[in-house]
């Protein structure tokens, strides 16, 4: 698979026991979209060191961005920094700047052994200052550690999306009134002719909408839209479509 | 790994697009969390066939039931049952009593080749009856292939969790008015003495907040969490719990 676009990893226990409602997924899908970065793919899984290598080895080799969200502390349960070391084969190292930016945090107070865990890194980890907050954004080549809280997540991720650059996407989106089964072949020989437009097809069972499929018509060229909504409306009766937008 | 508890799907394009927030993946996270049935993980991935045999054939290996949302349907961007014949290593074949039902539900009107696209299935699927529904559950074996749209996952994931059975979790939540490094040391040595009880640890970074981590503390066993509370405890001073709850 082609490297582009970004992968995104929800180290989260708390997540997958529903303690929690997962806000970064969504919130990082929302953001990557408006910059127009493709993404691939979202995974949430347990803080368990094994899964977690799986899973930022499989995302690196399919999207060039990988973000993880949690799993960034110092107790037991943040083995984030760990995995992703093992997962990119590289030693875990404490970054000297990172131990004074501790102690100068401490002030007076003691630094404990766990405190300095927050320290560690996969080797060749580069910092990025993050305004507002003592604590960096934690980056290894194109793979972003950000924190699970989130609102931490949040300012981090901006932090990180202000060096990255997309290409906005075209989306035209529109109405039918007939089933997607009659949809179907229209949809089906276009999407086959145009490759490079994301076709897609999403009905409701809702009688209360005026609607019964919503089709999508995308891509990062306007011509290659109206070129496809075109081809899809000419293949139905014009009172088929029920509005565009 | 065993193969116990449950591995979630969400194949949506429309989610990793922003187009529309997945509702099934935390729905499911929370009913499956009732029943007591873990949750290994959650992926959300493209409607892309590689990318759904690749999760499928993972899912298997790590859970015991799979659980997919979406890509369920009669148009071209519905590749899931293809997929999971696939990842099955089964071919797909035409079902008729699925033919049947279909038939019955167009009456008079003709039934198109796309619509019967619908009747697809991977070799040796079993359908379950869905009440309220004309359009029954499809299952291979303990893969449940459900409906992206919501209300429709939402029932007929009821008719499949109606079969399962799990076993709750006791869970003690313990609010802390100390910072993760100065609680770490303890909780590291109990969740490595304990390892049959999940212990986890959640800062929050919000002055308006009377505690600064919350501890969970979870097992099937009610003893193991009072054990295992007993001896987090332990380690602190009184008045480090600003409350249990």
């Amino acid at each position: 698979m082609e490297r582009t676009g970004a992968a995104a990893i929800i180290i989260g226990n708390e997540v997958l026991t529903a303690k929690v409602k997962d806000e970064n997924g969504p919130h990082l899908i929302q953001r990557l979209r408006e910059l127009g970065i493709p993404l691939v793919s979202v995974e949430t899984i347990l803080d368990d060191v094994d899964a977690i290598v799986d899973a930022v080895a499989r995302a690196r080799r399919k999207a060039r961005y990988v973000f993880t969200s949690g799993g960034i502390g110092p107790t037991h349960d943040d083995v984030t920094v760990r995995a992703v070391a093992l997962a990119l084969g590289r030693p875990v190292v404490r970054l000297p700047e990172m131990v004074s930016a501790i102690q100068a945090r401490a002030g007076t107070s003691p630094v404990t052994p766990e405190s300095l865990r927050l320290a560690d890194a996969p080797e060749g980890a580069v910092l990025l200052a993050q305004p507002g907050m003592w604590f960096p954004v934690l980056t290894v080549g194109d793979l972003f550690l950000l924190p699970g809280v989130p609102q931490l997540f949040r300012l981090q991720l901006e932090t990180v999306l202000s060096r990255l650059s997309g290409t906005p996407v075209h989306l035209v989106n529109l109405y039918f009134n007939l089933g997607e089964s009659a949809l179907a072949a229209v949809l089906d020989r276009v999407a086959l002719d145009m490759p490079h437009v994301a076709i897609g097809s999403y009905p409701v069972f809702d009688a209360a909408m005026d609607y019964r499929v919503k089709v999508t018509v995308e891509a990062p060229e306007r011509a290659h839209v109206d070129d496809a909504v075109g081809r899809l409306l000419a293949g139905f009766p014009a009172d088929a479509l029920v509005r565009r937008g």
